[in-house]
């Protein structure tokens, strides 16, 4: 697979993929400062479609992926709300797949290829 | 997807896909004996390729998915050697998609989707 | 710590630890016969309360730690009924925590020390 | 267990806990702005020893866990570098246990208790 990110997300408190939950995909430079590259809904396969996918903008640099698990679940009480994910992309000619398992009080993501 | 069960493998002491790593889906009886329905290496993309995947063979019930990990990493200690995954086939419209992460120390594996 | 095996387990579905749990400890021989060394409920506490956490019996050879998830969630669908987790004790001076993280769905277990 | 904010690292690409691994743990404002409560490196038990661990200065909020595990495992290429774990105390009576698994390419972290 070419570069790029790509996210799968599965909330394995009740074994489905994470239809609706809103990600987002940042690049932050050395200042701290915050580009969004993608955003949206995670769709009925639990994947974002979006061109970054393909690697559109991607660099190398450090990026961040942020979670809606609070508002997903909308539950109280919320011990997650937006949950960042930060990597590196090294090598921006890699592909970058971020599956992500979560439950309201926690998450596992490893990189996926 | 359609019924079947899938494998995705990935080691995450090292960032890749398991390639090479053996593992045999087996049905068990209420007895206890157990019928082999699939066994084979993972490939490159980091999945068993077998027709189980498409649903042959499988019927409600219970399965276990054998992971060859102690083979896999071939090092000194073996905390895990032959590593089951037991579960339950509900309903065989159902797809049970199994991706697993693993170490030599460990594993994680929820239903993917 | 001394030898021994421990375990704790906790209900990351609903962020509590899994008092009530059923789980049994064996020992495998090479012919494949079993040997329980314990067995018994999680406590308040999230571990199960017995000598082999002390390392009483504890040789070196293969385990089989088995958890009874689908009692525990007594839901519909079970996906998950009796997990077994295998895995060898290599050292019987070393000690051997396993500690569980668990939803109806899948289970992540790394040794914890 | 009373209130209070407790980590727990354990490397499982090695089967080690992470002693040496600098963490930190901060509050977050509405606003954005950090201040920082604890930090300091793992101990050989796993474990970061600070008064924060019985609950000193913990009061409702957001707060950040920043794990160090680029410096940690001193390796090239660093996909992770310095990694957030973002949660809500929620109830300041409570305990939060946030025991983390991680390798060079992913962790699981879900509260522990």
């Amino acid at each position: 697979m070419a570069g790029g990110i790509s996210v799968h997300a599965v909330d394995v408190a009740s074994g489905r993929v994470a239809r609706g939950l809103f990600v987002r995909i940042e690049r932050l430079d050395a200042n701290g400062a915050r580009e969004t590259l993608a955003e949206g809904r995670i769709g009925a396969n639990g994947t974002l479609d979006h061109p970054i996918t393909n690697g559109e903008d991607v660099t190398e640099g450090t990026y961040e992926l942020t979670l809606h698990i609070g508002d997903f679940f909308a539950q109280s009480p919320r011990f997650l709300d937006t949950v960042p994910f930060r990597f590196r992309v090294f090598d921006a000619a890699q592909h970058y797949h971020l599956p992500v398992k979560f439950t309201p009080w926690g998450f596992s993501l490893y990189r996926g290829a």
